[in-house]
């Protein structure tokens, strides 16, 4: 049980939304952004990031919600299974393994990116929006991760669900 | 320097909103309602959580920011350098100290809130949007942290640089 009063029934972080309606706005305005609108990093790189930020982070919501994305737009769950249990040996182009481990170091602590996590993305072609895209993907992962655990949203347990709405987010994005 | 290239002499995340306009939006409208806007907490309060939590994610910039906003807003610079040092003993009220041991929770991880730490904010009055707004508080400077630091923006050094732009900002809010 959430440890606050949310909408029943209702799974993870949208409970939450619910039962805040004025900050659910520019959370929802910066996941559209992010992950779901036009960027040089593809949906699936987005959501492959989110999906590995929480699975660090021990988010078992937002990993399932955010695998489960990334393989719609990725047609691949294995993939995705892949990366979010080990990047650095997953079959994943070179400039996103180099942008995952920026934001493995996001995870730990802003203080934890060094120049050489930086240069690393570089020398794989990675732009300054790219990166910029990447610590902010991260450190707000590691906002939403901490929002849906730390107030204790009701996280569901059957994958269908989490696959059902993976599809809707996939398609129409997150102002749903 | 910051690791992406962003206006120059413009200091932490306002370099950053500057260079992502797009991102800009959502993470001021964010603070404005978390901070800024009427709220049974006192915007002290709100800003003393913002602190706190900059200060065990060790960002200079966020925490000396938010300290200088807090004190402006209380009016006593050395009771916010205590309460931001050690919420337990300082000259606050049991429950805002009650919120700040929930806040130092969400800055470990959201898993690491527990039941009792809800129960303690509750038995010293704390409502329900009062304990949400805690956690997504400390869970969004565990964002905004990261993004500052992740990117390595411009920290200056002059204390009073910050004291004059945390007037404004304690005056007429974040979306200057």
């Amino acid at each position: 049980m959430a440890h606050i009063q949310v909408p029943p029934g209702v799974p993870g972080i949208r409970s939450l939304l619910q039962a805040r309606p004025e900050t659910a706005g520019p959370i929802t305005d910066l996941a559209q952004i992010l992950l779901h609108a036009p960027n040089t990093l593809s949906r699936g790189e987005r959501e492959l990031i989110a999906a590995y930020v929480s699975a660090l982070n021990d988010c078992t919501f937002c990993r399932t919600s955010h695998a489960a994305i990334a393989a719609c737009h990725l047609d691949d769950e294995s993939l995705v299974a892949s990366v979010v249990q080990s990047p650095e040996t997953a079959a994943i182009s070179p400039k996103l393994k180099a942008l995952l481990g920026i934001a493995g170091r996001v995870q730990l602590s802003g203080r934890a990116v060094r120049s050489e996590d930086i240069e690393w993305a570089r020398r794989e072609g990675a732009t300054d929006t790219e990166i910029h895209d990447t610590v902010l993907i991260a450190a707000a992962f590691c906002m939403f991760n901490r929002y849906v655990d730390g107030l204790a949203a009701w996280t569901p347990s059957d994958a269908e669900g989490y696959r059902e709405r993976a599809r809707n987010v996939a398609e129409h994005g997150y102002r749903l």
